[in-house]
C-alpha cells in the first residue's frame, strides 16, 4: 500500500496560521476529506478530489478516509483548529478501532494546528497563562451530570477554563446553567471572555465579569475563556500571572 | 512611536511547525529577544540584533523587550511552543503591569504557536481527545499544596492531563509524589505517555500504565500526558474517545 492518511489542523481560519507541514500535506494530497465548510477552504484542482460531508458524521467520514487511504490514496482529513482538540483525530481512532485490523498498518499521522482557545488567548492577552482546562460544552458528548461535576472540579482547582461549543442549537438553555454554576463556584467578579470568529472577518472580543455575562454573548462560533482567581486586566489585555503565591 | 512588539510561538522545534505569521514577524524584526536556546534558532544577519538571556529572568527579559519597542524597535520575543501556555506571554503582561503607563499604548500582539502538549498528542494519537487540563509541575510557580489539590480535582473530574516541566533539577523527588497521587486517584491501569523532544532529533515516545511509570521516564525536555478513564490503545496509537456514555 502506498497510500497515507493525515489528519491536519487548519487553525482558526487565517491562512497565516496554517503550518508549513499542513500546507505541504495538502499540496501532496489526492483526496481532501472533511466537514463542508472546512473543505471549501481548499482550492479545487485536477488530481485532487474534495469530499465534503455534513456535521455530526465524524465516524463515517473517518472510515471513508481510511478506506480511501487503504485503496492507495494520499488522504488529508481537514479539521478546524488542532485535530486533537475536540476535532477529527479522536473520531479517526474510533473508526480505526471499529474497522478492519489491517487499517492499523496504514501510514497515519496527525498534523497539529493552532486550536481555537490558543488563538483566542493570544488575541486577549494571556488568560490561560497558568494551569487551565479545556472543556467541551456540547450536550451531545456527555451526560449533564458529568459536565456539571467537571465544571465544579475545575473551579475548585482554580483552573482557568476554555469552553468549546458553548451553545448548542439543540439545547440553548444549557449555557445559562453553566454560567450559573460558574457564578456560584467562582463568584461574580471573575473575568470571562467571549471570542468570536478569531482571525476571521468580523472577529469580535469581549471581556466582562461573570455577574455581567449573559448566555447570548456566546454562540457556536464563539470560544469562551474563564479566568482563574488571579486573572486581571492590564491595559486592553487580560492575563493570568505565571505563578500562585504561597498564602 | 513606530515600534512594535510581538511575542511569537516557535512551536516545539521543527521549522515546519512555525506558522507563516510568526515567520513574517521574524523577517521584519530589528530585535529578537528570548531565552538563549530559542534565540539561537534565529539566523543572525545585518540589521537584526539578537538578545539572548538566561532562564528564570522572564520578567526582566520582557521589560527589556518593551523598552526596545518603546524606543522604536520592531521586537519579537521568541517563545517555545505557544507563548500563552507556560511561556512568555504572561511574563510580558506582568512586565507591562509593573512598567511605565505609556507602555500600554505600544503596538503589542501575541502570535500563537504549536504548544508542546498538542505536538505530543498528535504524535501519540489523540490522548487529549476529550476534556483535559494543562498543568505546570514546576515547583517554583506554586506551593505544593496548591499543586496537589489541582491534581486531585483534575483526577476527580476525570480530565485527561498534560504536564509541563515534570521534573525540576531543584526538587527531583516531586514527580515521584505526583505519580503517587495520580496512582491513588486514577488507579494503576491508567495510561500515561512520555514524549521527549517531540519534532526534534532524538524524539522518543513511550506509553505505560501508571503502575509501570517511574520518575526517571521524565526530564525537563519531556511532556507527560495522562489519559482519562476511557483512554485506550488502538494499534500503535493512544486515544481518548470523543464522548462519555451515560452510566
Amino acid at each position: 500500500m502506498s497510500g497515507w492518511l493525515r489528519v491536519a489542523g487548519l487553525g482558526p481560519g487565517d491562512p497565516a496560521l496554517v503550518t508549513p507541514e499542513v500546507a505541504q500535506a495538502l499540496e501532496q494530497a489526492t483526496d481532501i476529506v472533511g466537514y463542508g465548510p472546512y473543505v471549501t477552504r481548499i482550492a479545487a484542482r485536477p488530481g485532487r478530489a474534495l469530499h465534503a460531508s455534513d456535521n455530526r458524521v465524524e465516524c463515517e467520514r473517518a472510515a471513508h478516509a481510511l478506506a480511501l487511504a487503504a485503496a492507495g490514496g494520499r488522504v488529508v482529513v481537514v479539521s478546524s483548529g488542532d485535530p486533537g482538540v475536540f476535532a477529527m483525530a479522536a473520531a479517526l481512532f474510533e473508526a480505526l478501532e471499529a474497522g478492519p485490523p489491517d487499517w492499523c498498518d496504514l501510514d497515519i499521522a496527525i498534523l497539529p494546528g493552532i486550536t481555537a482557545m490558543l488563538a483566542a488567548s493570544a488575541r486577549l492577552g494571556a488568560p490561560l497563562g497558568h494551569d487551565f482546562c479545556a472543556i467541551n460544552l456540547s450536550c451531545n458528548l456527555k451526560p449533564w451530570d458529568v459536565l456539571e461535576h467537571r465544571l465544579r472540579m475545575a473551579a475548585r482547582g482554580d483552573f482557568a477554563m476554555a469552553f468549546y461549543n458553548p451553545r448548542s442549537r439543540a439545547r440553548p438553555d444549557d449555557f445559562a446553567r453553566v454560567l450559573a454554576i460558574l457564578r456560584a463556584e467562582c463568584g461574580p467578579e471573575r473575568l470571562i471572555s467571549f471570542a468570536r470568529d478569531v482571525s476571521k472577518p468580523g472577529e469580535a472580543l469581549r471581556t466582562v465579569t461573570l455577574a455581567e455575562a449573559t448566555p447570548e454573548m456566546a454562540d457556536m462560533r464563539t470560544i469562551v475563556l474563564l479566568g482563574n482567581s488571579q486573572t486581571r486586566r492590564v491595559g486592553r489585555f487580560v492575563y493570568s500571572p505565571r505563578s500562585v503565591e504561597a498564602p
